[in-house]
């Protein structure tokens, strides 16, 4: 069995934290100089454990196996939120390092070709995902050319900075991985509530996004009578109240929905507003679920626009992500090490946010397993997890690593 | 009877508005170079009508009739909105104007004395009607060392930029002035509705404004169910729609309410809220009716404080504004003049907006009238009325300023 090394793997996660800490949080968002030190630490804690290591041309980590493949691919992302915490996908990279080495260290899974990564961008400074989209060849010229950042700053300018301009994008070359797998911390308080202290993730949940306009008439709040206006925010208050009157009748257990931005011009005490915009964001494991959500959020345009004066337009505001079922052989394998290091404390569980992992998916065979966040907090200085857990995660990662290279799954 | 000329009346109403046009509308805010063009033009022409005239410390334009008092004080406010309409206070001041010149043209009218002004900022660029607030007494040293523009400028900075430093302030004299007159258009949409040329306004309608805090818990969008979720934004939209269901049942005719502005923070489709505001504004020419409404939105606060994981707090967000009424015996001055007229062309109406006569009435007996606003727009460029209700409203004016300078009103 692989033998982590809590003392290296608690060491190498602190010195990791360390570059960015901002109190018990880390500020290390994608291309800052503080990313680029720490994909640098990375790449020579890669290649201190053996591995073949570049960082490519938008800023992934890569440390290849010298062993013959095909190979297992491990690991997530090490840039952070603007406030980010310390562990997030910093967690699954250091873990993929440890993997690597607890491997290397037993001579029964010496042998086993493991290649580490830590993927760029995942927190969406410029493009959610960038570097895994890069590396399964999904990102396209068109979404790099409109990638800016909330400061203005564009992709190009921060490659550029970053030393990259030049540098060759690697291109994930399917002979060489037979899966991929990803750690990370769940940011969410099921594990914690339910007392389980591994969770084996099945469906990295699908998310669809609508924003509602509404068109009124703008007037001064004085002279306008009631029965005159056409006030697009009271419009938007009654849309939204009935969402969140009527999803729960057609919503799955898991299901959530979210409408965190509201935008009402002139957006001034006293007059009523012309114009007003709502986004509406659902996500479900279940794409059943998802269209009755979506069409549920129709049929409440269109009986606002049969009631009232303001006129109710949905559009779709993004490319909607379709549910991502992680591999079935690979979540057994993460199961049954489960099994073996938690008896009873591990679980099957959808992920709520979205990951690297769903990317790669498309490509390779993907799986993921997340330790408990304590108190459910994520994106926050607060951001923590207990040691004890940190350990065994890792250590449930490296044993599913060397059972999935030692069956017959590399063909 | 006072003989109004129209020529003379349009023509000035013309180059008034020549003064900071940009196509059909003025720019012309407080202390703006092209507010001060207009206010030294109305000197002028004040001064060419025979009033003693002069432009005080905060940008008052006040021409004083060389007749002995009591004089009936006449005008309205020549600043306008960011993006104004040509008429809105420009159009009481050249009323003033034109109605002294119309008194002093008839032998019968020549000898009483009319005083005319031009208020500064009425439009609050810095204090809504602070020359009236100035010239009654109300302008306090605090809310003048605190008045800021919303591009950061002070109000001690816009005097001086107006070369007004130095320039003493004109405080009302009581035993000067019997009363106040000031003219206006509706800048709402009901005498023309009910097909009236002339509004004698009986009560400026009392304004209060609540703001409405929600306190809840910022969360990951995916990862955090919906039964654990404190959603700030999610309280406010079903407080909001109880506020329009409720208040139809306690409003008064006339009674109006509205929710112009939002804050949602941090405002991100993806997150949610844990902090949100709403205004609530409500207008009535009732105190109680006002009373009932505030109270009403105190329930509703309540209610959802034990129904909710989010804490609503409720805040009185500025000095309330009682109701104002007009004085009823220079009300059934122009409600006479009006008839004489306009015979049945004419209402009473409350005014939904408020005024320099508002500030006037607490210290000199103060009276509005109003002319029709075409579509009741206002505030806008668009904004426009019809030439012949113009003149008319003029003579109507000045008719009652005569009778009421001929009654024994002077005492």
């Amino acid at each position: 069995m692989p033998n982590v090394n809590p003392d290296r793997l608690l060491t190498d996660l602190d010195a990791l934290r360390a570059i960015g800490a901002q109190g018990t949080g880390v500020v290390r968002p994608a291309f800052s100089a503080k990313d680029m030190e720490a994909r640098r630490w990375l790449a020579r804690k890669f290649a201190d454990a053996g591995l073949e290591t570049t960082i490519d041309g938008v800023g992934n980590v890569f440390g290849r196996s010298r062993r013959a493949g095909p190979a297992l691919l491990v690991g997530s992302h090490s840039d952070t939120q603007p406030t980010g915490g310390w562990l997030d996908g910093a967690l699954g990279v250091v873990y993929a390092l440890e993997v690597v080495r607890a491997l290397a260290d037993d001579p029964a899974t010496a042998q086993l070709p493991v290649d580490a990564i830590s993927f760029q961008d995942e927190e969406s400074r410029f493009v959610g995902c960038l570097g895994s989209r890069s590396f399964v060849g999904s990102l396209s010229p068109e979404q790099e050319a409109a990638a800016i950042d909330r400061d203005g700053v564009t992709l190009a300018d921060a490659l550029a900075g970053a030393g990259l301009a030049a540098t060759p994008r690697l291109r994930g070359d399917p002979a060489r991985h037979c899966g991929f797998l990803e750690a990370h911390i769940e940011q969410g308080p099921q594990l914690e509530d339910d007392a389980k202290r591994i969770g084996v993730v099945t469906t990295i949940v699908g998310v669809r996004g609508l924003r509602i306009i509404f068109r009124g008439q703008q007037n001064h709040a004085g002279t306008t009578m009631m029965a005159r206006r056409r006030d697009a925010a009271a419009a938007l208050f009654d849309y939204a109240s009935a969402v969140n009157r009527e999803f729960p009748r057609i919503a799955a257990a898991r299901s959530v929905w979210t409408m965190g931005r509201v935008q009402v011009v002139p957006n001034a005490t006293s007059i009523v507003p012309g114009y007003a915009e709502l986004d509406l964001q659902f996500r479900d494991a279940d794409d059943t679920v998802l269209d009755a959500m979506e069409a549920l959020a129709e049929r409440l345009v269109a009986e606002a626009n049969r009631q009232s004066g303001v006129r109710l337009e949905l559009q779709r505001a993004r490319a909607p992500i379709a549910p991502t079922r992680m591999d079935g052989t690979l979540r057994r394998h993460l199961a049954a090490a489960a099994e073996r290091h938690a008896p009873g404390q591990w679980l099957e569980m959808p992920s709520g946010a979205f990951h690297d992992a769903g990317i790669v998916s498309a490509r390779l065979p993907a799986a993921m397993l997340f330790i408990p966040s304590i108190g459910g907090i994520s994106h926050d200085f607060a951001e923590d997890s207990r040691r004890d857990d940190i350990v065994l995660g890792c250590r449930v990662l490296a044993d599913a690593a060397a059972s999935i290279l030692g069956s017959d799954l590399r063909g």
